[in-house]
Protein backbone atom coordinates (compact mmCIF):
# COMPACT_ATOMS: atom_id res chain seq x y z
CA UNK A 1 0.00 0.00 0.00
CA UNK A 2 1.68 3.54 -1.10
CA UNK A 3 0.68 6.53 1.19
CA UNK A 4 -1.95 7.91 -0.74
CA UNK A 5 -3.62 4.45 -0.83
CA UNK A 6 -2.96 4.55 3.31
CA UNK A 7 -4.44 8.24 3.55
CA UNK A 8 -7.48 6.94 1.60
CA UNK A 9 -8.36 3.83 3.48
CA UNK A 10 -7.75 5.56 6.58
CA UNK A 11 -9.29 8.63 6.22
CA UNK A 12 -12.39 6.72 4.81
CA UNK A 13 -12.91 3.92 7.67
CA UNK A 14 -11.79 6.01 10.45
CA UNK A 15 -14.27 8.85 9.43
CA UNK A 16 -16.79 6.63 9.00
CA UNK A 17 -16.08 4.77 12.29
CA UNK A 18 -16.52 7.58 14.30
CA UNK A 19 -19.46 8.98 12.17
CA UNK A 20 -21.48 5.98 12.87
CA UNK A 21 -19.89 5.82 17.05
CA UNK A 22 -21.28 9.10 17.55
CA UNK A 23 -24.61 8.46 16.45
CA UNK A 24 -25.67 5.85 18.55
CA UNK A 25 -26.78 8.90 20.62
CA UNK A 26 -28.67 11.58 20.83
CA UNK A 27 -26.08 13.41 23.14
CA UNK A 28 -27.27 17.66 24.31
CA UNK A 29 -27.35 18.91 21.10
CA UNK A 30 -24.12 21.84 21.88
CA UNK A 31 -21.98 19.18 23.30
CA UNK A 32 -22.65 16.52 20.12
CA UNK A 33 -21.89 19.76 18.06
CA UNK A 34 -18.74 21.00 19.53
CA UNK A 35 -17.66 17.15 19.47
CA UNK A 36 -18.33 16.95 15.60
CA UNK A 37 -16.41 20.10 14.94
CA UNK A 38 -13.25 19.05 16.95
CA UNK A 39 -13.28 16.01 15.71
CA UNK A 40 -13.40 16.33 11.79
CA UNK A 41 -11.94 19.83 11.39
CA UNK A 42 -9.72 18.72 8.92
CA UNK A 43 -7.20 17.00 11.03
CA UNK A 44 -4.53 15.02 8.91
CA UNK A 45 -5.61 11.88 10.30
CA UNK A 46 -1.92 10.73 10.96
CA UNK A 47 -2.57 8.58 14.42
CA UNK A 48 -4.78 6.83 12.22
CA UNK A 49 -2.83 6.05 9.13
CA UNK A 50 -0.15 5.05 11.72
CA UNK A 51 -2.57 2.74 13.34
CA UNK A 52 -3.62 1.20 9.89
CA UNK A 53 -0.38 0.91 8.36
CA UNK A 54 0.99 -1.40 11.91
CA UNK A 55 -2.27 -3.36 11.76
CA UNK A 56 -1.59 -4.40 7.63
CA UNK A 57 1.63 -5.85 8.18
CA UNK A 58 -0.32 -8.45 10.01
CA UNK A 59 -3.30 -9.41 8.06
CA UNK A 60 -6.55 -7.48 6.81
CA UNK A 61 -8.32 -4.77 8.53
CA UNK A 62 -10.66 -5.92 11.25
CA UNK A 63 -13.03 -3.57 13.31
CA UNK A 64 -10.71 -3.62 15.53
CA UNK A 65 -8.34 -1.71 14.00
CA UNK A 66 -11.11 0.78 13.10
CA UNK A 67 -12.04 1.17 16.92
CA UNK A 68 -8.17 1.34 17.81
CA UNK A 69 -7.79 4.36 15.28
CA UNK A 70 -10.85 5.99 16.07
CA UNK A 71 -10.11 5.88 19.45
CA UNK A 72 -6.74 7.68 19.06
CA UNK A 73 -8.04 9.76 16.72
CA UNK A 74 -10.52 11.18 19.33
CA UNK A 75 -7.80 11.33 22.72
CA UNK A 76 -5.48 13.58 20.18
CA UNK A 77 -8.48 15.45 19.32
CA UNK A 78 -10.01 16.05 22.88
CA UNK A 79 -6.13 16.74 23.86
CA UNK A 80 -5.80 19.81 21.22
CA UNK A 81 -9.45 21.16 22.39
CA UNK A 82 -7.97 21.50 26.03
CA UNK A 83 -4.66 22.56 24.75
CA UNK A 84 -5.82 25.45 23.28
CA UNK A 85 -8.03 26.38 26.15
CA UNK A 86 -7.15 30.56 27.28
CA UNK A 87 -5.77 28.62 30.93
CA UNK A 88 -3.30 26.88 28.63
CA UNK A 89 -1.59 27.63 25.45
CA UNK A 90 -4.59 30.05 24.18
CA UNK A 91 -4.80 29.55 21.19
CA UNK A 92 -7.45 31.01 18.55
CA UNK A 93 -6.48 29.48 15.04
CA UNK A 94 -6.25 25.08 14.45
CA UNK A 95 -6.17 23.95 10.98
CA UNK A 96 -6.76 27.90 9.95
CA UNK A 97 -10.62 27.52 11.80
CA UNK A 98 -11.39 28.91 15.58
CA UNK A 99 -10.30 26.67 18.15
CA UNK A 100 -13.35 24.86 19.82
CA UNK A 101 -13.07 27.50 22.82
CA UNK A 102 -13.88 30.44 19.98
CA UNK A 103 -16.82 28.59 18.06
CA UNK A 104 -18.31 27.37 21.04
CA UNK A 105 -18.07 29.07 24.92
CA UNK A 106 -14.92 27.54 27.30
CA UNK A 107 -17.37 25.36 29.71
CA UNK A 108 -18.32 23.67 26.09
CA UNK A 109 -14.80 23.04 24.98
CA UNK A 110 -14.13 21.86 28.48
CA UNK A 111 -16.90 19.34 28.37
CA UNK A 112 -16.29 18.43 24.90
CA UNK A 113 -12.69 17.50 25.48
CA UNK A 114 -13.78 15.42 28.51
CA UNK A 115 -16.36 13.80 26.46
CA UNK A 116 -13.92 13.30 23.43
CA UNK A 117 -11.59 11.11 25.76
CA UNK A 118 -14.45 9.07 27.39
CA UNK A 119 -15.52 8.24 24.07
CA UNK A 120 -12.27 6.77 22.70
CA UNK A 121 -12.46 4.24 25.63
CA UNK A 122 -16.38 3.69 25.16
CA UNK A 123 -15.12 2.64 21.45
CA UNK A 124 -12.51 0.62 22.24
CA UNK A 125 -14.78 -1.34 25.11
CA UNK A 126 -18.07 -1.95 22.46
CA UNK A 127 -19.40 -5.18 23.55
CA UNK A 128 -20.28 -6.33 19.61
CA UNK A 129 -16.27 -6.29 19.15
CA UNK A 130 -16.28 -9.14 20.85
CA UNK A 131 -12.75 -9.85 21.38
CA UNK A 132 -12.27 -9.02 25.29
CA UNK A 133 -8.79 -10.03 25.77
CA UNK A 134 -7.56 -8.18 22.74
CA UNK A 135 -9.68 -4.85 23.53
CA UNK A 136 -8.54 -4.92 27.29
CA UNK A 137 -5.09 -4.63 26.24
CA UNK A 138 -6.08 -1.59 23.52
CA UNK A 139 -7.60 -0.01 26.51
CA UNK A 140 -4.64 -0.62 28.96
CA UNK A 141 -2.51 0.83 26.37
CA UNK A 142 -4.17 3.63 25.33
CA UNK A 143 -4.39 4.86 28.84
CA UNK A 144 -1.11 4.20 29.39
CA UNK A 145 0.10 6.20 26.74
CA UNK A 146 -2.53 9.35 27.13
CA UNK A 147 -2.44 10.23 30.84
CA UNK A 148 -0.30 10.72 33.75
CA UNK A 149 2.58 8.31 32.02
CA UNK A 150 2.32 9.63 28.61
CA UNK A 151 0.55 12.78 27.32
CA UNK A 152 -0.75 14.59 29.99
CA UNK A 153 2.57 14.79 31.92
CA UNK A 154 4.18 15.96 28.61
CA UNK A 155 1.73 18.81 28.65
CA UNK A 156 2.55 19.58 32.25
CA UNK A 157 6.24 19.47 31.67
CA UNK A 158 5.47 21.92 28.40
CA UNK A 159 3.64 24.46 30.76
CA UNK A 160 6.25 24.58 33.17
CA UNK A 161 9.07 25.10 30.88
CA UNK A 162 8.05 28.22 29.39
CA UNK A 163 10.30 31.06 29.84
CA UNK A 164 12.80 28.38 31.36
CA UNK A 165 16.31 27.30 30.15
CA UNK A 166 15.66 23.23 29.93
CA UNK A 167 18.41 20.69 28.20
CA UNK A 168 17.87 18.68 25.68
CA UNK A 169 17.47 15.20 27.90
CA UNK A 170 14.39 17.58 29.62
CA UNK A 171 12.96 18.81 25.58
CA UNK A 172 13.50 15.00 24.75
CA UNK A 173 11.47 13.58 27.86
CA UNK A 174 8.76 16.35 26.98
CA UNK A 175 8.10 15.40 23.19
CA UNK A 176 8.47 11.15 24.11
CA UNK A 177 5.07 12.32 26.72
CA UNK A 178 3.69 15.13 24.91
CA UNK A 179 3.17 13.44 21.39
CA UNK A 180 5.66 10.42 21.68
CA UNK A 181 3.66 8.14 23.85
CA UNK A 182 0.21 8.38 21.41
CA UNK A 183 1.87 7.96 18.88
CA UNK A 184 3.81 4.53 19.85
CA UNK A 185 0.54 3.61 20.99
CA UNK A 186 -0.83 4.11 17.46
CA UNK A 187 1.53 1.64 16.22
CA UNK A 188 1.36 -0.48 18.93
CA UNK A 189 -2.60 -0.62 18.91
CA UNK A 190 -2.52 -1.44 15.03
CA UNK A 191 -0.36 -4.26 15.71
CA UNK A 192 -2.08 -5.45 18.86
CA UNK A 193 -6.06 -5.27 16.98
CA UNK A 194 -4.37 -7.73 14.50
CA UNK A 195 -3.36 -10.25 16.70
CA UNK A 196 0.01 -9.48 16.67
CA UNK A 197 1.86 -11.21 19.61
CA UNK A 198 5.98 -11.61 18.25
CA UNK A 199 8.04 -9.31 20.73
CA UNK A 200 10.35 -8.76 17.94
CA UNK A 201 8.15 -7.03 15.87
CA UNK A 202 6.33 -5.07 18.72
CA UNK A 203 9.77 -3.98 19.63
CA UNK A 204 10.87 -3.45 15.87
CA UNK A 205 7.47 -1.22 15.67
CA UNK A 206 8.04 0.20 19.14
CA UNK A 207 11.46 1.67 17.84
CA UNK A 208 10.10 3.14 14.57
CA UNK A 209 7.41 5.04 16.36
CA UNK A 210 9.81 6.07 18.62
CA UNK A 211 11.92 7.49 15.75
CA UNK A 212 9.04 9.08 13.63
CA UNK A 213 7.34 10.40 16.92
CA UNK A 214 10.47 12.76 17.92
CA UNK A 215 10.94 13.64 14.09
CA UNK A 216 7.45 14.49 13.65
CA UNK A 217 8.31 17.38 16.49
CA UNK A 218 11.49 18.54 15.94
CA UNK A 219 9.72 19.26 12.51
CA UNK A 220 7.15 20.42 13.79
CA UNK A 221 9.66 23.47 15.62
CA UNK A 222 11.15 23.75 12.40
CA UNK A 223 8.00 24.36 10.63
CA UNK A 224 6.88 26.80 13.44
CA UNK A 225 10.12 29.37 12.53
CA UNK A 226 10.01 28.67 8.16
CA UNK A 227 6.68 27.81 7.35
CA UNK A 228 4.16 30.70 7.68
CA UNK A 229 1.06 31.02 9.27
CA UNK A 230 -1.79 30.70 6.38
CA UNK A 231 0.29 26.99 5.43
CA UNK A 232 0.29 26.33 8.55
CA UNK A 233 -3.10 26.56 9.93
CA UNK A 234 -2.52 27.98 13.16
CA UNK A 235 -0.36 30.86 13.98
CA UNK A 236 3.28 31.12 13.14
CA UNK A 237 5.94 31.36 15.98
CA UNK A 238 3.61 30.71 18.40
CA UNK A 239 5.98 28.50 19.83
CA UNK A 240 8.50 31.52 19.54
CA UNK A 241 5.91 33.85 20.91
CA UNK A 242 4.87 31.74 23.87
CA UNK A 243 8.91 31.31 24.68
CA UNK A 244 8.57 27.40 24.65
CA UNK A 245 11.81 25.58 24.72
CA UNK A 246 12.17 24.53 20.79
CA UNK A 247 14.93 22.60 19.20
CA UNK A 248 15.96 25.40 16.66
CA UNK A 249 16.29 27.06 19.78
CA UNK A 250 18.61 24.20 21.59
CA UNK A 251 20.66 23.11 18.53
CA UNK A 252 20.29 25.73 15.81
CA UNK A 253 18.36 25.13 12.78
CA UNK A 254 20.81 23.40 10.52
CA UNK A 255 21.45 20.58 13.48
CA UNK A 256 17.99 20.03 13.72
CA UNK A 257 17.06 19.51 9.88
CA UNK A 258 20.04 16.74 9.92
CA UNK A 259 18.07 15.40 13.23
CA UNK A 260 15.10 14.81 11.68
CA UNK A 261 17.20 13.05 8.79
CA UNK A 262 18.93 11.16 11.06
CA UNK A 263 15.56 9.96 12.96
CA UNK A 264 14.17 9.13 9.78
CA UNK A 265 17.16 6.89 8.78
CA UNK A 266 16.42 5.06 12.14
CA UNK A 267 13.09 4.63 11.27
CA UNK A 268 13.73 3.22 8.24
CA UNK A 269 16.06 0.66 9.54
CA UNK A 270 13.48 -0.52 12.35
CA UNK A 271 10.70 -1.03 8.99
CA UNK A 272 13.36 -3.05 7.14
CA UNK A 273 12.36 -6.70 8.28
CA UNK A 274 9.08 -6.27 6.97
CA UNK A 275 9.96 -5.88 3.30
CA UNK A 276 7.07 -4.94 1.02
CA UNK A 277 4.51 -5.06 3.52
CA UNK A 278 6.51 -1.88 5.54
CA UNK A 279 5.83 0.04 2.40
CA UNK A 280 3.34 2.51 3.58
CA UNK A 281 5.16 2.80 7.24
CA UNK A 282 8.31 4.39 5.48
CA UNK A 283 6.48 6.44 3.04
CA UNK A 284 4.65 7.76 6.27
CA UNK A 285 8.27 8.40 7.49
CA UNK A 286 8.63 10.14 4.20
CA UNK A 287 5.52 12.36 4.64
CA UNK A 288 6.67 12.78 8.22
CA UNK A 289 9.95 14.43 7.34
CA UNK A 290 8.51 16.55 4.07
CA UNK A 291 5.19 17.77 5.03
CA UNK A 292 5.15 21.72 5.10
CA UNK A 293 1.93 22.14 7.81
CA UNK B 1 -22.62 -5.74 57.32
CA UNK B 2 -24.07 -2.00 58.47
CA UNK B 3 -23.34 1.11 57.22
CA UNK B 4 -20.35 1.88 59.72
CA UNK B 5 -18.63 -1.08 58.66
CA UNK B 6 -19.31 -0.39 55.27
CA UNK B 7 -18.01 3.12 55.27
CA UNK B 8 -14.77 1.40 57.12
CA UNK B 9 -14.24 -1.09 54.69
CA UNK B 10 -15.08 1.27 51.51
CA UNK B 11 -12.26 3.92 52.78
CA UNK B 12 -9.88 1.81 53.70
CA UNK B 13 -9.79 -0.55 50.54
CA UNK B 14 -10.14 1.91 47.77
CA UNK B 15 -7.93 4.46 49.75
CA UNK B 16 -5.06 2.13 49.59
CA UNK B 17 -5.65 0.73 45.93
CA UNK B 18 -5.98 4.50 45.10
CA UNK B 19 -2.62 4.97 46.72
CA UNK B 20 -0.97 2.00 45.18
CA UNK B 21 -2.12 2.35 41.74
CA UNK B 22 -1.05 6.09 41.84
CA UNK B 23 2.46 5.03 42.97
CA UNK B 24 3.24 3.39 39.98
CA UNK B 25 4.38 5.85 38.34
CA UNK B 26 6.48 9.01 39.23
CA UNK B 27 4.76 11.85 36.82
CA UNK B 28 5.69 15.75 36.35
CA UNK B 29 5.39 16.48 40.27
CA UNK B 30 3.06 19.37 40.14
CA UNK B 31 0.02 16.95 38.09
CA UNK B 32 0.75 14.01 40.53
CA UNK B 33 0.57 16.08 43.37
CA UNK B 34 -2.88 17.52 42.17
CA UNK B 35 -4.18 14.33 41.57
CA UNK B 36 -3.72 13.50 45.12
CA UNK B 37 -4.97 16.63 46.05
CA UNK B 38 -8.22 16.30 44.10
CA UNK B 39 -8.57 11.94 45.21
CA UNK B 40 -8.02 12.64 49.13
CA UNK B 41 -9.71 15.88 50.05
CA UNK B 42 -11.88 14.17 52.53
CA UNK B 43 -14.72 13.10 50.24
CA UNK B 44 -17.26 11.05 51.49
CA UNK B 45 -16.52 7.61 48.83
CA UNK B 46 -19.97 7.30 48.66
CA UNK B 47 -19.57 5.82 45.17
CA UNK B 48 -17.05 3.18 46.88
CA UNK B 49 -19.86 2.38 48.83
CA UNK B 50 -22.43 1.41 46.80
CA UNK B 51 -19.61 -0.47 45.20
CA UNK B 52 -19.12 -2.58 47.83
CA UNK B 53 -22.64 -2.96 48.86
CA UNK B 54 -23.76 -3.77 45.73
CA UNK B 55 -20.60 -6.36 45.26
CA UNK B 56 -21.14 -8.05 48.88
CA UNK B 57 -24.39 -9.06 47.51
CA UNK B 58 -22.77 -11.80 45.56
CA UNK B 59 -19.76 -12.97 47.08
CA UNK B 60 -16.17 -12.13 48.61
CA UNK B 61 -15.20 -8.58 47.60
CA UNK B 62 -12.14 -9.01 45.34
CA UNK B 63 -9.62 -6.63 43.36
CA UNK B 64 -11.96 -6.28 40.76
CA UNK B 65 -14.53 -4.61 43.14
CA UNK B 66 -11.85 -2.54 44.59
CA UNK B 67 -10.45 -1.79 40.95
CA UNK B 68 -14.00 -0.66 40.33
CA UNK B 69 -14.50 2.12 43.25
CA UNK B 70 -11.21 3.49 42.99
CA UNK B 71 -12.31 4.26 39.11
CA UNK B 72 -16.03 5.19 40.07
CA UNK B 73 -14.30 7.53 42.51
CA UNK B 74 -11.57 8.99 39.89
CA UNK B 75 -14.44 9.64 37.28
CA UNK B 76 -16.33 11.35 40.10
CA UNK B 77 -12.66 13.08 41.34
CA UNK B 78 -12.09 14.20 37.70
CA UNK B 79 -15.80 15.60 37.57
CA UNK B 80 -15.78 18.01 40.42
CA UNK B 81 -12.22 19.37 39.59
CA UNK B 82 -13.23 20.27 35.84
CA UNK B 83 -16.65 22.00 37.41
CA UNK B 84 -15.24 23.89 39.69
CA UNK B 85 -13.05 25.74 37.11
CA UNK B 86 -13.69 29.40 36.57
CA UNK B 87 -14.97 28.81 33.09
CA UNK B 88 -18.03 26.33 34.62
CA UNK B 89 -19.15 26.80 38.15
CA UNK B 90 -16.69 29.17 39.37
CA UNK B 91 -16.16 27.53 43.10
CA UNK B 92 -13.28 28.41 45.26
CA UNK B 93 -14.43 26.02 48.07
CA UNK B 94 -14.79 21.95 48.14
CA UNK B 95 -15.61 20.09 51.18
CA UNK B 96 -14.09 22.99 53.00
CA UNK B 97 -10.74 23.37 50.94
CA UNK B 98 -9.53 25.74 48.06
CA UNK B 99 -10.75 23.92 44.88
CA UNK B 100 -7.64 22.75 43.02
CA UNK B 101 -7.63 25.63 40.17
CA UNK B 102 -7.42 27.71 43.78
CA UNK B 103 -5.00 25.65 45.21
CA UNK B 104 -2.58 24.93 42.11
CA UNK B 105 -4.09 27.04 39.06
CA UNK B 106 -6.43 26.48 36.02
CA UNK B 107 -4.01 24.83 33.36
CA UNK B 108 -2.96 21.88 36.46
CA UNK B 109 -6.58 21.43 37.50
CA UNK B 110 -7.61 20.64 33.74
CA UNK B 111 -4.79 18.59 33.29
CA UNK B 112 -5.44 16.84 36.64
CA UNK B 113 -9.09 16.26 35.91
CA UNK B 114 -7.69 14.84 33.26
CA UNK B 115 -5.20 12.18 34.19
CA UNK B 116 -7.54 11.36 36.58
CA UNK B 117 -10.13 10.27 33.83
CA UNK B 118 -7.48 8.34 32.57
CA UNK B 119 -6.54 6.69 35.37
CA UNK B 120 -10.35 5.09 35.98
CA UNK B 121 -9.99 3.17 32.93
CA UNK B 122 -6.24 2.69 33.29
CA UNK B 123 -6.90 0.85 37.03
CA UNK B 124 -9.87 -0.99 34.92
CA UNK B 125 -8.16 -2.28 32.42
CA UNK B 126 -5.02 -3.61 34.49
CA UNK B 127 -3.73 -6.91 33.03
CA UNK B 128 -2.91 -7.96 36.50
CA UNK B 129 -6.64 -8.14 37.16
CA UNK B 130 -6.97 -11.73 34.50
CA UNK B 131 -10.81 -10.94 34.03
CA UNK B 132 -10.57 -9.58 30.57
CA UNK B 133 -14.22 -10.57 29.95
CA UNK B 134 -15.44 -8.74 33.12
CA UNK B 135 -12.82 -5.74 32.86
CA UNK B 136 -14.74 -5.00 29.47
CA UNK B 137 -17.82 -4.55 30.88
CA UNK B 138 -16.89 -2.65 33.47
CA UNK B 139 -14.84 0.01 31.24
CA UNK B 140 -17.62 0.20 29.11
CA UNK B 141 -20.43 0.65 32.14
CA UNK B 142 -18.20 3.62 33.09
CA UNK B 143 -17.75 4.84 29.76
CA UNK B 144 -21.51 5.18 28.90
CA UNK B 145 -22.05 6.40 32.84
CA UNK B 146 -19.51 9.18 32.87
CA UNK B 147 -19.48 10.52 29.03
CA UNK B 148 -21.51 12.22 26.48
CA UNK B 149 -24.64 9.10 27.55
CA UNK B 150 -24.38 10.18 31.35
CA UNK B 151 -22.05 12.60 33.29
CA UNK B 152 -20.97 15.41 30.81
CA UNK B 153 -24.35 15.19 28.80
CA UNK B 154 -25.72 16.42 32.69
CA UNK B 155 -23.37 19.09 32.83
CA UNK B 156 -23.80 20.12 29.40
CA UNK B 157 -27.69 20.70 30.49
CA UNK B 158 -27.16 22.05 33.83
CA UNK B 159 -24.71 24.79 32.23
CA UNK B 160 -27.36 25.59 29.52
CA UNK B 161 -30.47 25.97 32.24
CA UNK B 162 -29.10 28.83 33.88
CA UNK B 163 -31.37 31.90 34.26
CA UNK B 164 -33.69 29.64 32.64
CA UNK B 165 -36.98 28.26 33.43
CA UNK B 166 -37.02 24.36 33.34
CA UNK B 167 -39.84 22.01 34.20
CA UNK B 168 -39.68 19.12 36.31
CA UNK B 169 -38.88 16.60 33.53
CA UNK B 170 -35.78 18.41 32.04
CA UNK B 171 -34.29 18.96 35.82
CA UNK B 172 -35.14 15.13 36.07
CA UNK B 173 -33.08 14.76 32.81
CA UNK B 174 -30.53 16.98 34.08
CA UNK B 175 -30.08 14.77 37.33
CA UNK B 176 -30.10 11.38 35.59
CA UNK B 177 -27.14 12.01 33.94
CA UNK B 178 -24.80 14.22 35.68
CA UNK B 179 -25.16 12.16 39.05
CA UNK B 180 -28.02 9.41 38.34
CA UNK B 181 -25.71 7.73 35.86
CA UNK B 182 -22.52 7.72 37.98
CA UNK B 183 -24.83 6.53 41.05
CA UNK B 184 -26.17 3.62 38.47
CA UNK B 185 -22.50 3.09 37.28
CA UNK B 186 -21.28 2.26 41.10
CA UNK B 187 -24.09 -0.20 41.86
CA UNK B 188 -23.87 -2.07 38.66
CA UNK B 189 -19.86 -2.16 38.45
CA UNK B 190 -20.17 -3.69 42.12
CA UNK B 191 -22.51 -6.55 40.50
CA UNK B 192 -20.42 -7.14 37.96
CA UNK B 193 -17.12 -7.35 39.53
CA UNK B 194 -18.74 -10.12 41.50
CA UNK B 195 -19.64 -11.71 38.84
CA UNK B 196 -23.55 -11.26 39.19
CA UNK B 197 -25.11 -11.78 35.63
CA UNK B 198 -28.94 -12.74 37.13
CA UNK B 199 -30.60 -10.00 35.08
CA UNK B 200 -33.27 -9.73 38.30
CA UNK B 201 -31.15 -8.58 40.10
CA UNK B 202 -29.12 -6.27 38.04
CA UNK B 203 -32.63 -4.96 37.65
CA UNK B 204 -33.76 -4.73 41.16
CA UNK B 205 -30.38 -2.81 41.61
CA UNK B 206 -30.93 -0.73 38.71
CA UNK B 207 -34.43 0.32 40.20
CA UNK B 208 -32.77 1.05 43.42
CA UNK B 209 -29.83 3.39 42.09
CA UNK B 210 -32.36 5.17 40.01
CA UNK B 211 -33.98 6.39 43.39
CA UNK B 212 -31.51 6.64 45.26
CA UNK B 213 -29.26 8.60 42.51
CA UNK B 214 -32.08 11.33 42.56
CA UNK B 215 -33.38 11.39 46.06
CA UNK B 216 -29.27 12.04 46.59
CA UNK B 217 -29.93 15.10 44.09
CA UNK B 218 -32.80 16.29 45.88
CA UNK B 219 -31.65 15.75 49.48
CA UNK B 220 -28.00 18.41 47.81
CA UNK B 221 -30.81 21.19 46.65
CA UNK B 222 -32.60 21.12 50.25
CA UNK B 223 -29.35 21.30 51.85
CA UNK B 224 -27.87 24.26 49.58
CA UNK B 225 -31.10 26.07 51.44
CA UNK B 226 -31.32 25.02 54.65
CA UNK B 227 -27.38 23.85 55.80
CA UNK B 228 -24.67 26.42 56.19
CA UNK B 229 -21.62 26.94 54.55
CA UNK B 230 -19.12 25.43 57.15
CA UNK B 231 -21.12 22.66 57.86
CA UNK B 232 -21.59 22.00 53.97
CA UNK B 233 -18.01 22.66 52.82
CA UNK B 234 -18.83 24.55 50.45
CA UNK B 235 -20.53 28.29 49.78
CA UNK B 236 -24.59 27.70 50.81
CA UNK B 237 -26.63 29.16 48.53
CA UNK B 238 -24.09 28.29 45.73
CA UNK B 239 -26.77 27.34 43.68
CA UNK B 240 -29.16 29.77 44.48
CA UNK B 241 -26.33 32.27 43.65
CA UNK B 242 -25.99 31.00 40.44
CA UNK B 243 -29.68 31.02 39.86
CA UNK B 244 -29.84 27.37 39.21
CA UNK B 245 -32.97 25.16 38.88
CA UNK B 246 -33.37 23.29 42.08
CA UNK B 247 -36.22 21.18 43.46
CA UNK B 248 -37.21 23.59 46.15
CA UNK B 249 -37.77 25.80 43.79
CA UNK B 250 -39.39 24.14 41.19
CA UNK B 251 -42.03 22.14 43.91
CA UNK B 252 -41.69 23.61 47.36
CA UNK B 253 -39.41 22.74 50.29
CA UNK B 254 -42.35 20.57 51.69
CA UNK B 255 -42.45 18.85 48.55
CA UNK B 256 -38.83 18.07 47.99
CA UNK B 257 -38.93 16.61 51.37
CA UNK B 258 -41.90 14.57 50.57
CA UNK B 259 -40.32 13.44 47.49
CA UNK B 260 -36.87 12.54 49.38
CA UNK B 261 -38.78 10.02 51.56
CA UNK B 262 -41.10 8.60 48.93
CA UNK B 263 -37.97 8.01 47.01
CA UNK B 264 -35.94 5.97 50.02
CA UNK B 265 -39.51 3.76 49.87
CA UNK B 266 -38.77 3.03 46.53
CA UNK B 267 -35.55 2.32 47.25
CA UNK B 268 -35.83 -0.29 50.22
CA UNK B 269 -38.57 -1.88 48.36
CA UNK B 270 -36.14 -2.88 45.46
CA UNK B 271 -34.10 -4.38 48.02
CA UNK B 272 -36.44 -6.44 49.85
CA UNK B 273 -35.30 -9.28 47.95
CA UNK B 274 -31.87 -9.70 48.90
CA UNK B 275 -33.34 -9.52 52.66
CA UNK B 276 -29.92 -9.49 55.59
CA UNK B 277 -27.66 -9.20 52.25
CA UNK B 278 -29.09 -5.69 51.53
CA UNK B 279 -28.70 -4.50 55.16
CA UNK B 280 -25.84 -2.19 54.29
CA UNK B 281 -27.75 -0.91 50.69
CA UNK B 282 -30.57 0.43 53.04
CA UNK B 283 -28.68 1.77 55.70
CA UNK B 284 -27.50 3.63 52.67
CA UNK B 285 -30.32 5.03 51.29
CA UNK B 286 -31.17 6.02 55.01
CA UNK B 287 -28.11 8.10 55.17
CA UNK B 288 -28.37 9.59 52.19
CA UNK B 289 -32.41 11.41 53.38
CA UNK B 290 -30.52 11.80 56.59
CA UNK B 291 -27.21 13.68 55.81
CA UNK B 292 -26.62 17.17 56.72
CA UNK B 293 -23.66 17.78 54.26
Amino acid sequence: MNLQQLRTLSSERVDSYLKTSLSTYQAANSLHTAMLYSLFNGGKRVRPMLVYASAQLFGPITPLTDASAAAVEAIHAYSLVHDDLPAMDDDDLRRGQPTCHIKFDEATAILAGDALQTFAFEMLSDASLESAATQIQLVQTLAKASGRHGMVTGQMIDLTSVNQTIDRQTLELMHQHKTGALIKAAIKMGAISAQCQDPKALDALDGYAHAIGLAFQVQDDILDITSDTQTLGKNQFSDEDANKPTYPKLLGLEASKQLVIDLHQQASEQIRPFAEKGKSLVELANYIIHRNH
